[in-house]
């Protein structure tokens, strides 16, 4: 059952310091009457933008005229548990490992009981369009990806 | 129970000469066990998009360069048979009228006994990024909105 | 430009007292830079929804063994401003008129400058399983519709 | 580069008989200009239906009276190109390894050019809804996910 991204199951989930909440939508469910598939990884995206603005990085990519952008490599999505319409759930990421210019980033979706709902993990690369290539994380990035205490929630 | 942007309905059926073809999606559905009713909006805009290629307006207002883009102006809904997974549907677009930068759509949409599921409208204005305001149709963007003859079909 | 369900906007706006608040995602943006017209029909459904749970009609529909459940019969949405990524929007949500078992919802979408970016309305019913016919509302349900005081926002 | 679940890429692609085709929708695309990263999974879950529904399987799920119904347990995908508006894609599926009540089906995502653009997997249990347990597969329906020539496409 264990995903293979994991080793140890709570030491994993105690590196976790930073999270964003997310209400399941209506919208979001499907005919079998729980969340469709296809939405936690909606919901890892907005926990995984909310974390990139806390560390400063999104603002610098969403700038007009700038040269880098954030490309998600792969993604893995763990359906641990059935989820319902309007359960309210706390998204968990964190920055398991760095790249030159990549990271790989872990995710777990705890539901109000504390019950593991959802885990994930997946690679994201910073690209630089002048030339097509990966871009190095500067060292104060490397950083504040290594930092936990500075990417602390703040609800 | 008539939308108020139909006068008369067999008539208004009528007008329609094209139509772009969905598939109900899984996803599409909700716990209620038929298509969520934030979905059908989705179809218009594919149908309009598939429209608006065919008169080749598409192509132009998505050039990296161009000045000209299109805006939705509102769009309404009315949902007139519960749709169910898997059903293939008949999405009908049609230029009801024509303002200087502006065009009146409606959309028809069918399933395959012939029943209508859906109908709607909405406005759409050309806008130059230049000047911010509308941006005049052309005498033959008229005329290939006008001639309906143009428009039909293939499939 | 004034939708036609609003006729004095000042007064339109001043009969609100529910609102609901959503964080615009980056999968609602589109190739065009701005929120896809496809999502604020999401976003009324998740404020109604969130309306429809403060009376306590939501909690009652959702009984896996009711009878009662609710259909939207039509929606319109007047796009008024841009929306972008990550903006904050306050979903405003009441009951404009009532019928024997329907009620016509309007609604106001707010940014955090105060500026209107969405205005809406919609029909829904409540139709009863077993007759497949609108049921009507109680005097009690009425009640609720119509006491604004009752329904203001907590957030 | 080369995904987890792939040895040899010539081969893998080989054993792939069937796809089913989607076309990139507008509301598909995000402000990067490209098809959003949570889009390609639900074009996994699309093909994946229409594949089950090839095996017969699905029509099984879907009887309102049945005891049976498929959870998906795990889902990966592999963003190996972008993908942009109105892009016609081949999705390809194929059943890589069957379990005692799972199967682990594999994706594939072509373009036009030939192109892989997305790869995946992802392992779905049959569930009995009597026993919340995996309910096994019958040998007639190992046969049927074995026999690839009984699954090739029509398109």
């Amino acid at each position: 059952m264990k995903a293979n991204y994991i080793n140890d199951f709570e030491q994993w989930k105690q590196e976790f310091t930073y999270s964003a909440q997310v209400q399941v939508r209506f919208s979001e469910t499907d005919m079998f009457g729980h969340v469709n598939n296809t939405v936690p990884i909606t919901y890892f995206e907005f926990a995984r933008i909310e974390y990139m603005k806390r560390l400063g990085l999104m603002q610098q990519w969403l700038k007009g005229d700038g040269d880098l952008f954030p490309v998600v490599a792969d993604m893995q999505v763990d359906y641990t548990q059935q989820v319902y319409f309007d359960e309210v759930l706390d998204v968990y990421v964190k920055a398991a490992s760095l790249g030159r210019s990549s990271v790989d980033l872990h995710y777990w979706v705890v539901n109000d009981k504390g019950e593991t709902c959802f885990t994930g993990r997946g690679a994201m690369v910073q690209i630089s369009k002048a030339t097509g290539k990966g871009h190095p994380w500067t060292p104060e990035e490397k950083e504040l990806f290594e930092n936990k205490q500075l990417i602390s929630s703040e609800n």
